[in-house]
């Protein structure tokens, strides 16, 4: 049963198609070279954004192609960056992006972590002048396959407004932190430092149905319910909510925090000044990855023993009442991408629209 | 106007005093030599439990002293613990507390962190068999006033429920995070990864007001409003609250996320197997510290410049009309702590009293 789960269903049915990830991912690669993109760049960034798709978060894949192709295409963002490294110790770096595709720059400062924990136990690396990354996971997933800890953060355009604040002032700044264990599926937390993303908003929008109180608000500061209203004029709010009554504050915090590492630390844009993808300005992102080596505190082995044993504890809970099971983060999205892998990618037809644009405007031929 | 603000207001007056913060500090000190603790040691815990109070966080202050008393009375806190370094790198430590007081072996992991990051840019500790280590943002503190980013966090006593499950099964988990700027009051984060922490709700108790639905559930894993069944027998929920709908999903996951470093990566107890401090069994609690240079990034003033920008950004933000002001984390504390070490520490009577307990069975002279 589980077999079929995907995280994320699609709605209503004749809405969306299913097509082949690989093709889907030959796609994107073929549009990113014909524009100037390096071939390795094309590659890193094309299987970041069909990742999200296979991971069940839609909203950050191949649905953002039609914005990257436009930064590339206005020359806001570079086809060919010059990726530098600024400053460098045995186990950190603060790389420039050159204002490249934010996927090709991460991926590499990651790999630089990955390198330095390897040899030295930690690798922390933070990036300035770069561009939206697409999703945190994918750059913890890269440590998990080494078999090391990763965090991966960025800022992010502003879409939350602070507590006691009206207005777009702050990201949704997300957090990405993974851990190896024995077994799949790995502990993989992935989250917004906002109560939802954006995209949660255009599901109930699509279904037609209000959303919750407490996701996001209007310009005066009131509640909203209108999915619609909310996606037009709306702010986000934080992680908590709207004021401190339930912890807003507290995803306030998170978010600040991630900003000030990602932003403030490295030279990059923060809070409002974080700009789109499209320009006019380059966006100037900026991130901040982290490797940690578990060898340096205990054997791999053990370490991954135990890691066994939470994931054990925490899925035999006893069960809430309300609830059909407990869930370890990272476990829905790596059945999703189980199902997805065999059965297709589902895209709505708005989506493949906007990828037969690109097809026509760049000219690369779209396979389905 | 400000000058007065306290953080936590104590309710009803009758039932508090105010005693100087010097003369608390001094008892607390006395009261942990005369049990053979080590004069620094001492003096550690008590600044540790006095800096909470001061700062407006009396559930972590001295009202807590009876437990760590009764602890290293019945001999499974460690009056004398052998601290030991059991594994290090120019970057990194692995402590073990040897099941002393948290704050002493808190306090010297941090003092590694920051000894390391002022050499090598990073320090990072990892501690296992400890105790209760009193607030998360004592240790972020130390790291600030040596101008680097402190990062702090441990796990706790379960009190939780995760997502989907009933009862008590993760603990609060704290996170705390300070960030140097060029006035006061800094930016520091400290925060319980549940909705809210315990004391909390003793504060609505104590006023007889009903709890907001979304703090806590009962032994069915009904939400609970009556403050006082709370205590006895429910369970926080974490920041998000109940289920995945405002993102509850997301406490469950950052609590999880600080018990593998503080927990798990560094062999201390995780998640229900935590111990109270009194025993019968040590509780092993863990904790996890970092210590980031900022000019392995960027010079020092630029940092301190930037974090100012940031903040006056935040603060003159437009503010919401249902609010009075917008705060940055840490602004309350400073304040309250600035007050209170002006007219003194509210205590309420029943702590006053567990105080006098204290000093008849230790038989050190409570000073007010």
């Amino acid at each position: 049963m589980e077999e079929s789960y995907e995280k994320e269903v699609l709605y209503p049915p004749q809405d969306y198609i299913r097509v082949n990830h690989e093709d889907l991912k030959e796609f994107v690669k073929k549009v990113f070279l014909k524009l100037g993109v390096p071939a390795e760049d094309a590659e890193i960034t094309a299987d970041n954004l069909v990742t999200a798709d296979l991971r069940g978060i839609s909203s950050h894949g191949v649905a953002r192609l039609k914005r990257y192709v436009d930064g590339l295409r206005n020359g806001v963002v570079k086809t060919k960056p010059k990726i530098k490294i600024i400053r460098e110790s045995p186990v950190h770096a603060l790389v420039d992006g050159g204002f490249g595709l934010g996927q090709p720059v991460a991926y590499k400062a990651m790999k630089i972590a990955i390198d330095k924990a390897k040899k030295n136990f930690f690798g922390i690396v933070g990036v300035r002048n770069s561009n939206h990354y697409g999703i945190a996971g994918y750059y913890s997933l890269m440590a998990l396959k080494e078999d090391l800890i990763g965090i991966s953060m960025t800022n992010s355009r502003p879409l939350v407004a602070h507590t006691g604040a009206l207005g777009r002032t702050i990201g949704t700044n997300p957090i990405s932190f993974a851990a190896p264990s024995k077994e799949e599926p790995e502990f993989v937390l992935d989250m917004a430092t906002s109560v939802v993303p954006i995209g949660k908003i255009e599901v109930y929008s699509r279904r037609g149905k209000p959303i919750p109180e407490g996701w996001a608000i209007d310009e005066e500061g009131n509640l909203l319910t209108d999915p619609s209203v909310a996606l037009k004029a709306g702010t986000l709010l934080p992680l908590g909510g709207l004021g401190e009554l339930l912890g807003g504050h507290k995803g306030y915090g998170l978010s600040v925090m991630v900003d000030i590492l990602s932003g403030i630390l490295t030279g990059a844009n923060w809070g409002p000044f974080v700009g789109p993808t499209q320009g006019p300005e380059p966006s100037n992102v900026g991130h901040f990855f982290m490797a940690i080596n578990v060898e340096a505190f205990m054997p791999l082995e053990e370490f991954k023993e135990r890691m066994e044993e939470l994931k054990r504890h925490l899925k035999t809970a006893k069960l809430h009442p309300k609830f059909k099971k407990i869930w370890i983060h990272g476990e829905k999205s790596w059945l999703t991408m189980r199902y997805r892998m065999k059965h297709g990618v589902p895209l709505y037809v708005k989506v493949v629209n906007s990828l037969r644009e690109v097809s026509k405007e760049v000219g690369v031929e779209l396979p389905f």
